[in-house]
């Protein structure tokens, strides 16, 4: 999303190019109020959208007015904005078919849909949420995506390791749930009907909640050997916990330390074997020529 | 709060000045136990405000007598303590208005609101915990809050990512909880009174519950799809844990790094200054003589 | 599981050696599509496995016969995988007594089991999750299990503080179990029947469900000193999971750290059989030419 | 607990010695068998006095009358190895009022105790559990006791952090507690007696068990002011479950640093001024008299 073509713009269209500063950019004093302005719509429309659901509000007349009169307020407001965004858009398809352009018609479409359609549509309403990822439009145009840049490095760095975790947890959890299953409601010689692990894909629920220390408690062993599983199963799951986050930490301190002087890591890794001839001088960097204490000329790989 | 203008005392009034150096110092072995007295009574008074409400001593007549008497004592210390404060210090209007001035007010209070005003003013007694604030003041000043500070450091350095995390945290919070409040509760072709799901804040509620991994029980997914997504959210949550410990743990090993004999850091970082003469290269160790590009002395410090 | 004696097959068998470079490697196009593939059975036949358990699917007949069907074509596929595996090994009897050998039988014979002894083997189903293990051979294969070994070598770099940790956890874990249930279901002036901690054993998974902080609350202290003893394990419990996180991270960290260049470490370490001849000194730096305890020449490797 | 005085031992009694080698001393294979053979006595003792309080066991009197042999088998056998302590040392007394002697006659006391007193001294029971505490010292002589000094020393290091930490989550826990208490059970215009809050010290409870993210569910909001704080001592609590596995984490990876090469830390830290007057080298150890690369006298602090 480079916008810097904004200094080819034709001088002509003054109210044009002031209406995209204010939306599409977010340096100027106006354009940071209007994000601002953008971000308490968006989280205001949230929280009505919310209470609607609301036993309370939902039964009461007076509220629900309200509430909805909020919610067109709010929705006009997001249509005009969309419309805006098209008119001072250079290339107003492209914006169309982008994904935040996307993303605005979706945040917009639902609550039309329950105005036209009726409450058969009301599948729809779930669309309504997606207005919340435009938060990530408004904050992505501030300084702070540097560090979700960073982190977002560190965990494509991790990624690997990260498939091998999700591997290991899976097989984990299939094992121990099937494991679970037979032991709590189905062995050979008993099969209990009051168990709570009525089935494999509810014991690999119950793995899932116990290994992630959720434990919500309403899947539980209730026979000595199920206990015994669960506890050596919770040991495994504590451990397991250490993994990925000694994996992010260690690329997130790695990531740190060597953008930290000029990665004198790799630099220094190659060049290990290159020992100076003369003075025995190791840890030269791998582009260095001479040896850095007696000035012999390195001469690699010859 | 440098406190250090006590050296500029009058020398008359001396047990003015004695009063401040024990309340308001902590270097002076006086001082000291004044500081430990005062925490010993404030733990004191949040256990007899604690114990108020157990419905065993509320309900019997002689231990509220002897919690009251003991919180009457407590309050007259503390009041007592309070003015000597105000006649003390040098400007007692500064104090009274100062952060800490407000605090110490606002710990005594509630107990004369109690007694003036009767059982109105029940909603006062919330204040009384403020006096735990103060726990903070006994302890700031000794040395251990040169830690605190090196946390605080950590924590204002990855202030920004911490509000991304937020963010992230929030957006999935709301969606996921949009999404199984519609799943549990209010699918358009039925809709089940007993979910315990009965509102998108519900829902909110249970998705926050889900992902730090505290796990109440009180509201979980009976339907598959509900569970398919919980589990889905789980591991997520569980993912996402990993994304402040690794912050805040890669910014102390950092500044741990850093601040200690700046190792390999400074071997490079305190040579770049030092670029060589002739081919500019910088990045020497500290202990190289020559430059490892060009071979040249690097003759430092002449 | 090296396979590079391919290289001396005989050139007559073609059709041997293809299935051979199809089945066993997975660098070539076909190798992977085979591997994706086998990937994609084992999964469905899982999934398969845990619907028959469904009371849904297990009480239709209809499904049952569809998942039945579909079971026995995938058993069909992994006995003929296996079979193709003897045939184009150079050495079956060696490939089926290996640990991936014995792992293919036991994925299939559990299904033959029940076809041939009837409901009475049942308990052999549960060998039937076996398969899942055989992911891991299909992973192995690909270039991201060289990231498993570097977590693999740092858990085992860590593996004596592991057993402390352990030892720690599991004293807690029983010291706390025999306190909670003399507290709350047996102490000797009353004995409460209905306590949830209703034996030792009981109380030492109610103690490891606590310091694990998955917390089912399918057993829970109810006296006062019970909660006042549950409240301090919980914070030993919270304290307890800084230990095995901060082992691995710091392995890793050092393990990263380490291969990076050896930059601080072997400075030092590599210096260290490099001990001054006059007064023994050890742990020069590798760039030092005079001890620095005695000032005597090292005169390192002449 | 050194045992290096076992050189100064009279030639005489052989038999005492041979016992004193096997009983105190690890490094003999006849040690070692002896400590591994004491473990196991030591775990199946606690699995025997487990096993006493599970209902089926208790409840049976041919498994009652197993036990109880084996406990008392179990008991002679710690009886005799207490009594061969006391005579193999050399000072009988000063074994016998060490921490260990104390421990090993807390751990064979009450099965006693329960012979002569019968049930009137059933509270000494709980002493038993002591027994465990005597696998420290077994593995106190094995090697990887140095690991657990190293995790000690990095807890110890960060002590203060850690009481910041605690007055922190302890100050947290007392005001969130009031809170809720008067939240959701007692706020002047209604008090509620179905509350789950019944007093201040249950919703301290209640805070523990939520910000350590245990979440039994015994204890929940059910108001909607409540649920908000919950949700927002939930997020707290998930933030500050960052501080302590930070600070560790950053001991250990500083510690394992620092270690690696002989602290070259603090050693290099405090000697930084201390560059050569000659050749201007920096980073010499404090301990170090000369210059490493010129062999220059530093000559400190003249």
């Amino acid at each position: 999303m480079t916008l810097s073509r904004e200094s080819e713009r034709p001088e002509g269209a003054s109210w044009r190019q002031s209406a995209y500063d204010i939306i599409f950019l977010a340096d100027t004093p106006a354009g940071r109020w209007f994000d601002i302005g953008l971000l308490l719509a968006i989280l205001m429309s949230i929280v009505v959208i919310s209470l609607e659901t609301v036993p309370e509000y939902r039964d009461n007349e007076a509220w629900m007015l309200r509430l909805w009169s909020l919610e067109w307020i709010l929705t006009g407001l997001f249509t005009a904005e969309y419309l805006m965004r098209l008119v001072c858009s250079r290339r107003p398809l492209r914006y169309a078919f982008s994904f935040w352009g996307i993303v605005d018609v979706l945040s917009i479409l639902p609550s039309y849909a329950l105005l036209f359609a009726g409450t058969s549509s009301r599948s729809f309403v779930i669309l309504r949420s997606v207005r919340l990822l435009r938060v990530f439009r408004v904050l992505k145009l501030w300084r702070m995506m540097s560090d979700a840049d960073e982190l977002s490095a560190a965990v494509w760095r991790a990624r690997n390791k990260v498939v091998v975790f999700l591997a290991v947890l899976l097989v984990a959890v299939t094992i121990s749930g099937t494991l679970m299953y037979h032991v709590e409601a189905d062995l050979p010689d008993r099969r209990r009907p009051d168990s709570q692990f009525t089935s494999i894909p509810q014991a690999m629920y119950w793995a899932i909640v116990t290994m992630s220390t959720v434990g919500y408690g309403d899947v539980v062993a209730k026979t000595t050997p199920g206990k015994v599983i669960a506890a050596g199963l919770i040991l495994l799951g504590y451990s397991l916990i250490i993994v990925p986050t000694g994996f992010v930490s260690a690329e997130l301190a790695g990531g740190k330390m060597g953008s930290r002087g000029n990665e004198p890591a790799a630099d220094i890794d190659a060049g290990s074997p290159d020992s100076c001839d003369v003075c025995g001088r190791t840890g030269h960097r791998d582009s260095a020529n001479f040896c850095d204490q007696c000035g012999t000329s390195l001469e690699r790989s010859q």
